[in-house]
């Protein structure tokens, strides 16, 4: 890549992708979804497609997810949206709209495709089913009584698994065809 | 509208409305899929939603849905890919891919999406749920022991039973706005 | 739709359709966002498509856009986001990535295309034409020194009028059909 | 990835990656496009953002947006449809409406989108303003007196283009990053 040589003078100041990331994971677990949660919704999105697969797959899987610039930007934005209005400090009316979490709201999908739309059409399928057996921590986020505000996390979580399955679902195609190459 | 008064003159040829509209319908029939049938999906997501729904609520919402343009485009290029399929007509190597409907082919799940986004992101989960529920004639079109290929239309299907559905809900929501009003 | 017909009672609460159009109005105001201003940006993209297209069918078409909810949400989930960033309250890293615009951040345009996406495929290329020009009204919300921070509403006012744009050029077309007919 | 290992028997038959890989390129030259020109648009894209950038980075980044399993299929299934709408093989009315690249048609832009969509939000203010300009390829694929149909190829074309620009885009930023880590 020579042809970025003269990029470094200038120094423009800007915020780090590490430090997108760490903001990222420490909030989630803040909010009170671990990392292995949503490997659990991986495994059970996948593993009847995929032999053998197994919980560090798919914790792996959604590191790499998590690694994505907009992804982190989705998810730190939404969790913020969360806060606020858990707090009560949305303006009138966009305050009752995301506190009930409306179901015609539409702005918290809306994060969510844009994570999905990053793997691949396949990505939406899985999305969908999860959002409506809300299985495992999706139950809990739905979960009114805890106090809490997950309006947009409930939709980014489902769809860091989704997204996730979906990059295993590519990644097991390649090892496949290479195989069969090995194999000839 | 007097702003568009000298249009007319000139005679631009074009393909009418409504002979996409028909051509669109006659399709989806000669391919094996009555518009009850679609119906009765929509009836399957949203009557648990939408107190007191009948069929031919759900069956004029399938038809609101067809009315539109980029609906009907959709449709017809799917069913045409579809044809050219079952034929063995495309060529090498999308004709394997399209033929054997390979989970990470992704351009019908593309096309479908271009319907639900019309109808706004509450679309996608009725979509992804239906997708892997497959029922009625859903699982029809996902047969392959019929000889037929319907690696599109069995997710344009899905995708307007989901449309029609996200648009009952929000036709039903903004119902119970005006109830409301009557009722202070 | 006689199938409706139960669905009074039990009153559930939520906000109306016409509190979001208004609050959606008044905000763009607010911020310095007249629908005149939107208005122009349509006929500059429709004014050499459609004859004789005049102010008034371009500021109906901006109110018919606004009309719709999933707009009214994007609208007044980003002018909110806009002001906390304006105010110094989002989270960090959020606040500088916000404040800065920067232009990987891509939360701002994810909103526009949920606007955009309601509108067909044809509104992308008007909503990206308009976003590299940056003319009328979009240079003002892109102009830095002003101190307010429109991250969010400078995209958003550019999808507001690419939708409208869409809308417009759907309708002549439709009118151009009716007028062939009767030109038989 | 041990969780994989037991993948290998059964042996399902499938298309190999760069099967399909190799059908695209040579596909895209069939047609008359070559990926030096593609590369160009990638130059006059980011030329003004990304100092020192050389074609050859922009042809490395058009190479790698072609290695995608969904950019290859979203190019074979446009080049095999303008290729019937050439031998005029389409079904009535979709063959008047491919062949005449009708502006609402949609589907074209839809495929595009799918393509863009893979790179983030960010490519798409780059495809709407290739799509407008219309320079270089762009505008021999938009010349109808060649007598060949490029409906969908202009599009995914400029979707190549636009999704290369923001790889590279990314690429930039995370270069900038590791430099002013090192020169702290």
């Amino acid at each position: 890549m020579n042809g970025f040589a003269s990029a470094a003078q200038g120094g423009p100041s800007f915020i780090a992708s590490d430090t997108l990331h760490n903001a990222a994971v420490q909030l989630l677990q803040a909010r009170g979804v671990r990392l292995e949660q949503l490997a659990e919704l991986v495994l059970f999105l996948q593993q009847d497609y995929i032999p053998g697969l197994l919980m560090p797959d798919c914790l792996e899987s959604i590191l790499h997810v998590l690694a994505k610039r907009e992804v982190q930007n989705a998810l730190l934005t939404g969790i913020q949206l969360d806060l606020f209005a858990e707090q009560g400090m949305l303006f009138f009316p966009l305050q009752p709209v995301v506190q009930a979490d409306e179901s015609l709201y539409g702005v918290d999908e809306t994060l969510a495709l844009s994570i999905l739309n990053l793997y691949g059409s396949i990505a939406f399928t899985n999305y969908g089913y999860l959002d409506k057996l809300k299985i495992g921590i999706l139950a809990w986020l739905n979960d009114k009584s805890t106090g809490m505000c997950h309006t947009f996390l409930d939709d980014l979580a489902g769809a860091l698994a989704a997204a996730a399955s979906s990059r295993l679902a590519h990644r097991y195609r390649h090892m496949l065809e290479e195989q069969s190459r090995y194999n000839r």
